[in-house]
C-alpha cells in the first residue's frame, strides 16, 4: 500500500499565506527562530539565527560603503532636545514618537521602591535618537573648516527608538538597528550625486544579494523625510501586494547646515554654507527578505545572505560507527565547500548528526529556508554520490560527491537568480497601469470585507501633484503614492489624468506608484 | 651650516608623558583625530580612525567568541525599573548611575517650546542598559527548557549608559560601546569553566594583538561585579604605573538563575536551577593601546590593530609626472602588500600624495602610529629600492622594493613582538615585592606633592583578606587591590603578613596586587 502524502503545508505547522498572511508572517520568524517580542513594549529580541542574517547584511553593505569612500563613526546616542528644535520640520517630525531621558540616578522611596531621584532632574532632557541628522551636525560644524575637508563621507551603525504604538517584528518596532550615512558637500550638484549614489548602491543590494526587485523612485512632499529637500527610495512588493519601503536616501540641500552652521572656506576665499545628505535601511530589510521569498513550508533565504548555504543530513546517524563514516565520507565535501565563498562570504556548511529522524530534520532546516539540503545515505556513499534538493522546489538530484563540490557555487547563483525572477515576475503580475478612478477603487478593495483576501498591488497612475488627492486616497482606500518612478521605462513622462481627481497630471511626471504599504 | 636638528618632541606638539601624562593621553586622542567630547554631557564621538581601531577590535574578538562557539543576538536597550529591582546587589551597584526614561512624547508648551508630554508619563520608567544580565535573563528563561538546551552560548556587541559625573574619552564615558557575553550553565563546573575559558581569551587577545601584557586574577569580594559569585579579570598597566581593567569575565552563580527563574529539566527529570556568566570588554581598550604604546611622538599601534599598517609617502608628488612615476613604481608593492594578510586581516597601505612637504606628512602619520613608513625619493626608484623606519623607532632601511614586499609580514610581526616585550619590560620594571607598610607607602606617595610626576606601579604584597584594610589603603592611598593572580608565579601561596594592617595573609592566598588604577 502506498503511504499517504500529506499535503504540503500541513508539514509545516504554518498557516497559508493565501488565508492569513500576518499571521504567516508572525510564525515563520518564530518556526525559524530569528525573534521574539520582548518584556519591553514595542522592543524585539533578535534571536541568533535573526541577527546573522543582519551581521549578513551589514558586512555586505558595509563594504560597498567603503569602496565608495565613506567611513564609520559612532556619535552620542542621546540627543539634548534643543538640538531637536533646531530644525522644525525634523523636530516636528519626530516629537511625537521619542523616548526622553529625564533623570539620571534612582533612590528608594519610604517603601524602598526604586523611584527616580528627583534630585538628579536633568535640567535639559535628552532625547533618545530617533535618526542622528542634528547630533551629527553639531559634530560636523566642527569638522568641516574648508574645501578641502569636503566631502565628508561618514556613516554610523546604531540603534535608533521611535515609538511605536503597534509593532511588528522587525517591520516597526519601537528600537530598532541601522546604519545612517551622512555626508557634507560644497555644493548642491555634489550633494545630489551623493544622494543618488547611495540610493544606487541600496538597489543593488536588494537585487543582487537580496534577490528582491524594487521600485526606484523620489518620494512625494508628502511621504519626504522631515527636514529633507527630497527623499529618494526603494520600493519593494511584498507577498501580499503591499509596498515595503525599503530603504530611504535624502537630499537634506542647506536645512541642517543652516540649523548647525557647517559652513566652510571655499576656494574663492568665501564663507559658505553647506549642502548635507542621508540615507539609511534598518532591520526592516529582515521583513522585507521574509515577506518576498518565504513559501507556505517557513523561510526561503538567498544564498548571498543565508547563515546557512548547505545542511547535510546523513541517512544513518544513531550508531558511533555510522556517524564515524559519514564523517569520513563528508570530509573532503566539507573542506571543498568551505574553502569557497559566495558573493564574499566563505561557504557555511552545517552537518545535522542530530536524534531527530531524517524527515524531522528535512522540515526543520526547510523552515529555516537554507538554500541547498544534501542527503547521504549508505547507498550514495558506496557509490562516491550525493543526493540534493533545492529550498526553491524541483526534484532531488544525485550527484557524485566531488562534483557537487565543484559546481556548488554555480548551484547557489541559480538558487540566487531563480529567487530574483520569481519575485520580478510576481511583482510585475501585480503591477497594472489604471488610469480610472473606479478601476483603481476596485483594484484595492478585497471582494469580501469580512475576511479580506490578498488583494491589489502597485498601480501605476497618474497623479495631479495635489497633496489633498494623497491624503483622500490615503483616507478612502489605505493607499499612498510609494514614488515617483526614476528610471528606465517607468520614468517616462505620463500626461493622462490624476487617478484620484481627474485632473491633469503633472508636466513632465511619469505615472506614480500607488499601493497600500507597510 | 648643517641645519639644526629640532628636539623631537617639540616636532610632535605634544605634552612629554613625564610631565603631564593626563594631557598627554588627551593630546594624543586629539592629534590622532581618534575621538572627541561632544554636546551630551560625558558621552564622546569616536571619529572615523578611533572607530576603525574598535572595528578590528571587534573583528578579531568577534572570531574568538565564534570560535568557542558563541553566537551573536540583540537584546532591548531598554530595562523596565523592576527587572533592576529582582536581584537586589544588581540594583544598588547600578542605581546611582542610570539614565531613566519617563516619557515617550514631547510637546508644545504654551510657549511653543517642547517639553516631555505629561500624557506620556509612562506607568513604568525604562532604564537605558547599563548591562544587560536582567533583561536577557528574562530571555533565557523562555529559551532554556531542558538540559539539551545547554550549555547557551550568547555574545551582543551594544552600547550601554552608565551615568558618570568625571569622565574621560575611551577610558570613562556616560556612553561606551562593548560586547557583553552572556551564557547559561546545567552545572557550577560548567559555568567555573566558561568563566575562565572567556577570560583566557581576554589575555590572549590582549598579549598576542593589543601587545599589551596582563596579569590574569581573581577580583576581592569587594571589587566584584555587582551580582556575581566572583569576577575574573586582566589588568595590565599604563606608562604612568597605574593599572588598567582591560576585561571581566563573571561567575554569576544563581543568583540571575533565582532572580529570573532560569531553570531546565535535567536528564534525570528533575527540575533545575541553572548556573549563568557574563563576560566584558569596551571601547575602553582604545584607551589602553594608547596608555600602553604610545610615546612622545603620538600614537604607536600594535601592526594586529593598526587602521593603516603601512604609509607610503613618496618625496616627490607634486607635477602630476611626479606622481604618475610614483604610482608606476609602487603598484606592484601595493598589489604585493594588500593581497597578504597580518593576524587575519589584510594589509591597509595608505599612499599619500598631499600637498604637505615629506617632513609634514611624516609628523602627521607618525602621531597617528602607523607601524611602518616608506619613503621612495626618485634615486630610489631608480635602483629599485625604498626606504622604510619603523614607529618603533630604529634607523632608516634601504632595502629592494620587492624584498620589502616579501618580507612585510616579518617586519610587522617583529614590531608586534617589540612592542609586546617593551611593555612587559616596562611594567616588571615597576612591580615591586613590598611586606611593610612604610615601604608601601613611600611606594605610592609623590615626593613632590604639588607637581605630582609619575610614581608607583605594581605592588605584589600580602593581603590579610579584610574588607576593612582595603578600605583604609583607598581612603588614605587612593590604592586599591587590584587582583589576586591566577597563573603562574605569580599565583604561588604567600603567607607573609597583610602589607595594610599587618596580619597574617590569607592560608593558600598568593600576594595580591596593588595599584593606583583608572
Amino acid at each position: 500500500m502506498a503511504k499517504q502524502q500529506q499535503p504540503k503545508t500541513k508539514s509545516s505547522g504554518l498557516p497559508a499565506r493565501s488565508e492569513n498572511y500576518p499571521d504567516w508572517y508572525q510564525e515563520v520568524i518564530k518556526v525559524a527562530d530569528m525573534a521574539e517580542t520582548s518584556a519591553v513594549r514595542g522592543c524585539m529580541v533578535i534571536k541568533p539565527y535573526g541577527y546573522a542574517l543582519w551581521e549578513n547584511i551589514q558586512r555586505n553593505l558595509d563594504a560597498r560603503f567603503k569602496a565608495t569612500g565613506h567611513k564609520n563613526a559612532y556619535f552620542p546616542l542621546f540627543i539634548p532636545k534643543s538640538f531637536l528644535q533646531r530644525e522644525k520640520e525634523h523636530a516636528e517630525g519626530f516629537a511625537m514618537e521619542c523616548a526622553v531621558v529625564t533623570h539620571y540616578r534612582l533612590t528608594n522611596d519610604e517603601h524602598g521602591n526604586l523611584i527616580p531621584d528627583p534630585e538628579s532632574r536633568l535640567t535639559e532632557e535628552l532625547i533618545v535618537r530617533p535618526t542622528s541628522e542634528t547630533i551629527i551636525g553639531e559634530s560636523f560644524s566642527k569638522w568641516v573648516g574648508s574645501y578641502r575637508d569636503l566631502p565628508l563621507l561618514i556613516n554610523q551603525w546604531a540603534n535608533v527608538v521611535r515609538w511605536e504604538m503597534r509593532t511588528r517584528l522587525f517591520l516597526r518596532t519601537t528600537e530598532f538597528l541601522w546604519q545612517e550615512g551622512h555626508t557634507v558637500h560644497a555644493d548642491a550638484e555634489d550633494a545630489e550625486r551623493e544622494t543618488r549614489q547611495m540610493l544606487e548602491v541600496y538597489r543593488d543590494f536588494a537585487e543582487s544579494e537580496m534577490a528582491m526587485p524594487v521600485v526606484v523612485g523620489r518620494k512625494t512632499d508628502r511621504e519626504k523625510f522631515v527636514g529633507a529637500e527630497h527623499t529618494y527610495c526603494i520600493e519593494a512588493m511584498m507577498q501580499d501586494r503591499k509596498a515595503l519601503q525599503a530603504g530611504t536616501s535624502h537630499n537634506l540641500g542647506q536645512n541642517f547646515a543652516k540649523a548647525f552652521d557647517i559652513t566652510f572656506l571655499d576656494q574663492d576665499q568665501q564663507q559658505k554654507l553647506a549642502h548635507t545628505t542621508s540615507w539609511g535601511v534598518s532591520t526592516r530589510l529582515i521583513g522585507g527578505l521574509i515577506m518576498t521569498h518565504g513559501d507556505d513550508q517557513g523561510l526561503v533565504l538567498p544564498p548571498a545572505l543565508a547563515p546557512v548555504h548547505v545542511v547535510v543530513i546523513p541517512i544513518r546517524c544513531k550508531k558511533d560507527e555510522d556517524r564515524a563514516a559519514a564523517e569520513a565520507y563528508l570530509e573532503p565535501l566539507l573542506a571543498s565547500l568551505r574553502s569557497q565563498a559566495f558573493h564574499g562570504r566563505a561557504l557555511e556548511v552545517e552537518v545535522d548528526m542530530g536524534k531527530d529522524r531524517p524527515g524531522a530534520k528535512h522540515f526543520a532546516w526547510e523552515k529555516k529556508g537554507v538554500p541547498v539540503r544534501i542527503e547521504v545515505g549508505p547507498r550514495d556513499m558506496e557509490a562516491g554520490n550525493l543526493v540534493y534538493v533545492l529550498r526553491t522546489g524541483g526534484e532531488k538530484v544525485t550527484i557524485g560527491r566531488d562534483a557537487f563540490g565543484e559546481q556548488a557555487l554555480t548551484i547557489l547563483q541559480q538558487v540566487q537568480d531563480e529567487l530574483l525572477a520569481r519575485a520580478r515576475a510576481f511583482r510585475d503580475e501585480h503591477t497594472r497601469l489604471i488610469d480610472d478612478r473606479a478601476a483603481f477603487e476596485a483594484f484595492f478593495t478585497p471582494a469580501n470585507p469580512d475576511a479580506p483576501e490578498i488583494h491589489g498591488g502597485f498601480v501605476r497612475g497618474g497623479w495631479c501633484g495635489d497633496p489633498a488627492c494623497e491624503e483622500e486616497v490615503q483616507a478612502s482606500l489605505k493607499v499612498t503614492i510609494r514614488c515617483i518612478p526614476l528610471d528606465g521605462d517607468l520614468a517616462e513622462p505620463f500626461s493622462g489624468a490624476c487617478v484620484a481627481c481627474g485632473a491633469p497630471g503633472l508636466e513632465g511626471q511619469p505615472r506614480v506608484v500607488w499601493a497600500k504599504s507597510y
